[in-house]
């Protein structure tokens, strides 16, 4: 923004333009926008983001995001929490649980292994789920993040932490995506399916 | 977001997806987003939308945004305040700004009509221009709301009630855009091109 324009403005729009996914013209408009908000509007969504940083922080088992200092899920008594299910950031927790299939409990790493950003096993939430297992114990644990090299590494690290101390290490099913068409399905997808066949 | 998320996340998605052109999903992310921002950058975040909101108001000639009583550009000397660009938003005023080359002044009409809406003439800052030039008079106006139903409908009503107070009422010129390919162009915006030729 040219410095025509109300510095107030100007400085509201770099907020809104240092989220990810919105460039500085939608941070532009979205300034413009709160302008048309009304007070009330505008003095809420400040104490939301206010009280989103100070009220929410990390369940002291699963290090999911909640706002009590044990998340639902883990004080939830009908969950097996013998069965670990190990993913990236809390957004995996929601969509597990859309699926209404998963009786066990998370662990949220809060990131994947990326050395070459500096992100080593220490930056991840990796003890956390270590000091858990030796306190609780688990019977299996799922590492489920996502199929790329940073996910596949990330699993392969904790894997190698974990079946030393016996436990049973899993790791999500890679295939054809159901619904999927398989003239569409990359190569390594197509490979995955082959191998992982089942008998019908 | 399902009932195990915490409800302050709730709360902020909900309120970045009350803003234009972000969906839910966009909006869960950014307030996860927020979760690992510092805390003064999100205290600053907070501070800047109701320093945005608290400070920012029209200006009390051209309706723009600006935190002065008067903004930088109508209280700039070296304008010509008896040219009045007629817009729809202050973001057009920003882009006219941009092109370096118009050194008059601007009315901010915050809206374009659309009685379809219940945006009658009384919504608009109509009143403010006709207030303004018979204060401080002008030599010309030029209409420059977007060539679309609702923005030529809101420069013929304008200009209906400027002309008998004999003042040089314009509009934009159409045509095709510069480096724009003719045979991509429209048949109204070639129409108009073809209409409007010039001279060589």
């Amino acid at each position: 923004m040219a410095d025509h324009n109300a510095l107030p403005l100007v400085i509201l729009a770099e907020k809104f333009a240092s989220l990810p996914g919105i460039g500085m013209k939608s941070a532009q408009r979205l300034a413009y926008h709160v302008m048309s908000m009304d007070d009330e509007a505008v003095e809420s969504f400040a104490q939301a983001l206010i009280d989103a940083k100070k009220n929410v922080h990390c369940c002291k088992y699963c290090q999911n995001l909640t706002e009590r200092e044990i998340c639902p899920i883990c004080s939830d008594d009908s969950r097996d929490n013998r069965v670990i299910c190990v993913v990236e950031s809390p957004k995996d927790v929601s969509a597990f649980e859309r699926t209404r299939e998963y009786n066990g409990v998370y662990h949220v790493l809060h990131g994947l292994l990326s050395p070459m950003d500096g992100i080593t096993p220490d930056k991840l939430r990796v003890k956390e789920l270590l000091a858990r297992i030796s306190e609780t114990g688990a019977d299996e644990v799922i590492m489920a993040t996502n199929p790329t090299v940073e996910g596949d590494a990330t699993a392969m690290y904790v894997a190698g932490l974990l079946k030393p101390l016996g436990i049973k290490v899993t790791r999500l099913a890679f295939g054809l995506p159901v619904g999927g068409i398989l003239e569409y399905a990359d190569e390594v997808t197509l490979y995955r399916a082959l191998e992982n066949r089942n008998d019908m």
